[in-house]
């Protein structure tokens, strides 16, 4: 039935792609405020389609934040009962100035539809969507489903551990697909099988009490900017190696299975840093693939401080401020790596540096899914068939926040099978979705709900 | 005659202090187009009280930029013509949230005037206005005088070059007397004897083509954030002297009549460093006083890169900038001291590092009254008197452009005569002015401008 089913998808491909414009023209970034009514919008949007295909139990799942939606369907009694995972909310889209064509007005260039939010993740996530409605339109679904939408996944997620413990009864299920993510390659087929970790602090730097006249007491007194400049620099050395004290200690060891896996997709070094227009750089003693998804980052977002605005002032700054992201390696423990570069600053900051610093604590581990795990075959077995080539082992760099914390709140595994390639400007202008990845996940999908529905449902837990 | 108009202007304080009031409504901040119209008001408020007080040729003079305003008055001849120097521009009010009221309505507390631009330098501007007036309205001023108003003193007179080029016979004069500044002690009557220099310069850095997703891309690409940030921590060693090759050869050595002027006016730490909530700090070589006045600066005032809004991104920023503006000392010339940072920094640019420079280049040199020279001796006569102390020879650490340019260009020397005090948070929130300044200039204007009708014309040029 699978195959009807892909081709029914196939066929209103064209119906698809318009809901997914609909979809996209609803601004939904979960960061600012501001955007409430278009998170509001989006999700009205999801549960109408959900509702309408079929779905049972359609509603939100409130933790306090953004809510996520849910929606089941429960026909395959002896089935294994599987969470399908996305998430309606993007990033903000500034700089708005560096967008070809506006954000969330999605315009098709070349093969590629660009807005906000077509790679990461809207595009991915309606094919999992459509897939579903398709299968319970013809019938019935090998699986029984849950779908659980986050809206605050491009915010860390912060009351998703909230949602889980309200929520205990939605959230019971034998393993977990996530839509979001996708290849790791744009030539080769490739298979999730982990993802870094995450862990976010906010630097404040304090130097006086009041903004100073440059003039009157430059010379004398320290400049914030300065000293968190000096702070910032004392992170890295000059290949971008992280010299914090401690803070790798807790980083497994790179084994022969990672690093065979990261041998057998080598970065074009000449394609990766050419389409980014930057020079090469980082770790010398591990290849790029190593660097940009096993070893740990720390990366400052953004920062800012004194008069930033037209023309010039000339004042002497006391306050700075940066915003920093931890990318986490396999068996770093976020709260060890935040309280490690907590201990290197304030080694740093001498007298009359006030140092605070602001942000959720907490954060999200590495993920790894383990060799052997009927997931990991059952995607294989898919994606061998779609493609007619034997998928490579990929770890993102990214973070999925919720592969960490379902495996350890619920005890469920996921796998990623998202359809998003690697050079889609996710987080930044010009963000696109290949409209052929559209097609090839409307393809995939059904053929992978049909693997699963094979599996003992046991057979996917207590792995 | 002066003690007269001195006791006129004092008898009609509370209408000087409502007109100020008035002037400080008008928000007249240069940096910022959104604030042409104040601008505007503020020209034509001016020029209309100088017309109603009997100036002649009171006009607009242009040079491509915010114009400033003259006005004349001959009726002193065989007396010198003294050039009176004011500003009518000001800073930008922000950060807005700091102030404890709106920085352009007026408030009076703890005879206090609260407003942008109170003291810096719409006060003593209005004072040396309503002085030239009040001599016109009792038959006559003991010397001739030129009005000149400038309106890009803040944003470092761009124009003024061009105005004075264009301009030549309104600005014909033996000496000049600057309304721009103030004591540089609020126990201790001083005189104004030097400035430091000041030239600006806004730093680029690039590391890639467009922003990166930090989990994709992290671990292998330069962030701007960091490289801006080694960069700037490169400028000064630990105590902030600077480290920049070759920066301070041109600067002259502190001598004896320096170091002494210094050593007269000792800087209260506890007072100077307690009224900022900052700790010691600088040239441990050096006294505060020299430190502030006599010794060269380089100071980020504004740095920016990645995201800076609410919430949070992860975004790897491929650009950070940095404005930066550097306090010279005397001896140093604009140009070459922008040449050796820009030198240095570039010689510190790794590979992968695109660093360009912006802003207007030259600037303004550090300004020295000379030993004996009859501003000086007037202005120390009339200090005497009013305060029956013997002031104290001040440098200002902040710059006067004004008074390096017109010596340069129309070889005028200048007097600095104003009444901000150095606490008056001038270029930072709640600025403001004393009530108390205002009488004491309205009682010494007269005077001064007496003493300096007694010098022959020539005896104040070619110095």
């Amino acid at each position: 039935m699978s195959d009807a089913v892909a081709e029914a998808l196939v066929a209103r491909k064209d119906e698809i792609l318009e809901r997914l414009k609909a979809l996209l023209r609803l601004p939904s970034v979960s960061t600012d405020p501001a955007y409430a009514e278009g998170m509001k919008a989006t999700r009205e949007f999801l549960m109408a389609r959900l509702r309408e295909g079929g779905l049972d139990d359609v509603r939100l799942l409130d933790g306090g934040g953004q809510p996520a939606i849910t929606g089941t369907w429960n026909g395959a009694p002896g089935k294994p009962t599987l969470l399908i995972y996305g998430h309606y909310d993007v990033q903000p889209p500034d700089p708005l100035e560096l967008w070809k064509t506006p954000p969330f007005e999605p315009t098709i260039r070349d093969g590629r539809l660009y807005a906000r939010g077509a790679s990461d993740v809207k595009g991915s996530t309606l094919i999992a969507v459509e897939t579903v409605i398709e299968f319970i339109k013809a019938g019935g679904c090998p699986v029984n489903i849950r779908f659980f939408l986050e809206g605050e996944e491009e915010i860390g997620s912060p009351s998703l551990g909230s949602i889980i413990e309200r929520h205990p009864d939605v959230l019971v299920a034998d393993a977990m697909i996530s839509a979001d993510g996708g290849r790791a390659s744009t030539t080769l087929p490739t298979i999730s099988v982990g993802s870094r970790g995450l862990t976010a602090l906010q630097i404040n730097v304090r130097t006086a009490s009041k903004d100073m006249h440059s003039g009157r007491y430059g010379g004398a007194v320290r400049n914030a900017i300065h000293e968190l400049s000096k702070l910032v620099a004392s992170l890295h050395d000059d290949h971008g190696r992280i010299v914090v004290a401690g803070f790798m200690d807790d980083l497994d060891p790179i084994g022969a299975r990672e690093a065979a896996d990261a041998a057998a997709l080598p970065v074009d070094e000449a394609e990766f840093y050419g389409e980014i227009g930057a020079a090469p750089y980082g770790d010398p003693d591990r290849a790029v693939r190593e660097r940009i998804t096993l070893i740990p980052t720390i990366e400052v977002n953004g920062m800012w401080g004194g008069y930033t605005g037209t023309g010039s002032k000339t004042v002497l700054p006391c306050e700075a401020h940066a915003k920093v992201t931890m990318r986490l390696g396999p068996g770093m423990d976020p709260a060890r790596a935040q309280a490690r570069l907590r201990e290197h600053l304030l080694a740093r900051a001498p007298a009359g540096v006030a140092l605070d610093f602001t942000g959720r604590g907490g954060g999200t581990p590495a993920f790894t899914l383990r060799e052997g795990h009927p997931l990991l075959a059952a995607a294989e077995a898919v994606v061998r068939r779609t493609t007619n080539r034997a998928p490579v082992r990929a770890r993102a760099g990214g973070t999925i926040p919720i592969t960490a914390i379902f495996k350890e709140r619920l005890g469920i595994d996921t796998i990623t099978f998202g359809f998003a390639m690697p050079d889609e400007d996710v987080h930044a202008p010009n963000e696109f979705f290949r409209l052929s990845s559209l097609e090839e996940g409307l393809r995939a999908w059904p053929l992978l709900l049909t693997e699963l529905g094979k599996v003992a449902p046991e057979a996917l837990r207590g792995q």
